[in-house]
């Protein structure tokens, strides 16, 4: 059975129907019928090309949740009829020793849901079995599946590094990802700091769980906070002030970015050295993880804040995405089949 | 009683005997006679001003080795006639939350040896009880000194960042402080890489305990070290190619700086957020850690290897450590009184 997608053709070019045939279904892998799918960055940047290794037509989506319609002869853990989510990785090889040691997310060979395959915005996607994370009734499928990647990016950071409910935290960047880390971090125990150059967003910051807002681009500001994070999460993808950020952190404290800023950090090493500083950056985190992330979730009622489109009209969304007037993550809906 | 001393009268000016009244000493403060007291790098730069914060006279020295010869009233923990070393911190307020957390060397008002006050590059000397250290009879007191700076700079991170004996670790530079870290991790259990640009030294590092040598500024050879390394220890305090030493980390390694790199650290995002990549820094180690450091010392054998020059003559020794030609740390050896 085909499956009916939306793909784009060529770099920077729209959105478009288009159905394939997927082949048979690997002994390890899932089938899902997709129920929604968000849109994240990294799709408009792989439809683009900005990276360099889009397949064209390119099928994006990569924060995906449905419902398991067929497994392969050798899936474990995952049955038809689970309601599932899937994420940015679709594939580890199991055996390398980063794959051994719980850390999937670090293999080395790691299959990417939208790089020389096709993803989510489509009628239906496969993964294998190890990277298809179980969705509760307590989370809505058709909200979820940003947790998939956003979220995750986000959590595998407090779980790596070991965020303490007595930290205080700062939040750089509130969007799709640091709106989620906003809320993840609230029900950790922690104290909040958003920082935000839009006014508008540091009320909803409030709302969502901080305890107080900061303007990310005031030197003054953030000068008023020397010496009190713990930890300053980076969702931002832009050049700040890090000589700043950094004299804002409390001894041993971490500066880490989920966001690819793309201009080199300039740091100095002595303030590093002085403070016992570290910076550091992470990527998504492992299926034990992810799994963790959606527990913490149901156990909390923490869902993403979603604006909703049908899955054929992806290119509107795209548009709305890139608008920045995205509040906070926009989630397609299936509607191709 | 008068202190003798070796004293700079201005910025860049030779060390001259200089005799000065300690006053009264404090109900905290212990008095050591010094037997011997290591030259470091940072004593030059005090010498030197470079740092805008040297007062003159003034006594460099904060490597020292002696016997406790006075305490004040309330001094706990060290009796007169006890075998003691001293190295960069002096006094912390005991109060802060950094300091009631043990982590001594984070407080942010510790008094420092040769800041404002006169160092062991004299006859004695004094500090607050709570950083004079006891020296086990197994460690040599002519050649112990540079384990109180040097030593603790390199032995801490092993600790605060838990490196495993498991790990494969470099250390950049292999000088004063990377001579004691090739020997602490060779101990420690790791696999040890020697990162140096001086020819002669790759011998000398794997006599240290060195498993590997590697040159410090050869791409080619540090991109054939490509994922390999968990730990990458910095004690160089010039730039290298640091982009390649993140591709030498493994998933989820650290470079790791204790030399003060001047210039700034020009670090990409991406490679740090792909690999969980971690990038940070760290002054001295705490009371407890420095007491760590020297039981691990007498029970491994570990020491400082020196060159001897008498104290009076403080000024030949400045001159060959400014000449790159110290092997490894030189020690001053007390003929003032």
């Amino acid at each position: 059975m085909k499956i009916r997608a939306m793909a784009a053709r060529e770099a920077r070019g729209p959105l478009a129907p288009f159905e394939f045939e997927p082949g048979p279904l690997g002994k390890e892998q899932v089938e899902i019928r997709v129920a929604s799918c968000g849109i994240c960055h990294s799709d408009l940047s792989m439809r683009n090309n900005e990276w360099g290794m889009s397949a064209y037509p390119l099928v994006p989506g990569h924060e995906i949740v449905g419902t398991v319609t067929a497994t392969g002869a050798e899936v474990r853990g995952v049955r038809v009829g689970d309601r599932v989510g899937l994420g940015w990785y679709s594939h580890s090889c199991l055996t390398c020793r980063q794959c051994l040691s719980g850390h999937h997310n670090l293999c080395g060979s790691n299959e990417q849901t939208i790089v020389g395959r096709h993803g989510g915005f489509a009628s239906r996607v496969r993964a294998n079995w190890e990277w298809v994370t179980h969705l509760p009734d307590a989370l809505d499928a058709g909200k979820a599946g940003p947790l998939f990647c956003g979220g995750i990016t986000v959590f595998n950071p407090l779980v790596q590094f070991g965020v303490r409910p007595t930290d205080r935290v700062g939040v750089v960047g509130i969007g799709g990802l640091g709106h989620l880390a906003v809320q993840f971090l609230n029900k950790w125990g922690c104290e909040v700091y958003a920082f935000t150059s839009a006014g508008a967003k540091a009320k909803e910051a409030l709302a969502l769980g901080a305890h107080h807002t900061v303007d990310s681009r005031s030197d003054g500001a953030i000068a008023g906070l020397k010496g009190a994070l713990n930890f300053i999460l980076v969702t931002a993808n832009v050049p700040l002030n890090w000589g700043a950020y950094i004299d804002a952190l409390a001894p041993a404290g971490r500066l880490h970015f989920v966001g690819a800023v793309l201009e080199p950090l300039a740091i100095g090493a002595f303030p590093l050295i002085s403070g016992q500083k570290q910076l550091s950056g992470s990527p998504l985190g492992s299926p034990a993880t992810t799994a963790m992330m959606i527990d913490f979730c149901a156990r909390h009622g923490i869902a993403p804040v979603t604006e909703s489109f049908p899955m054929s009209k992806a290119n509107e969304a795209f548009a709305h995405l890139e608008s920045g007037r995205a509040r906070y993550r926009v989630v397609l809906q299936n509607d191709l089949d």
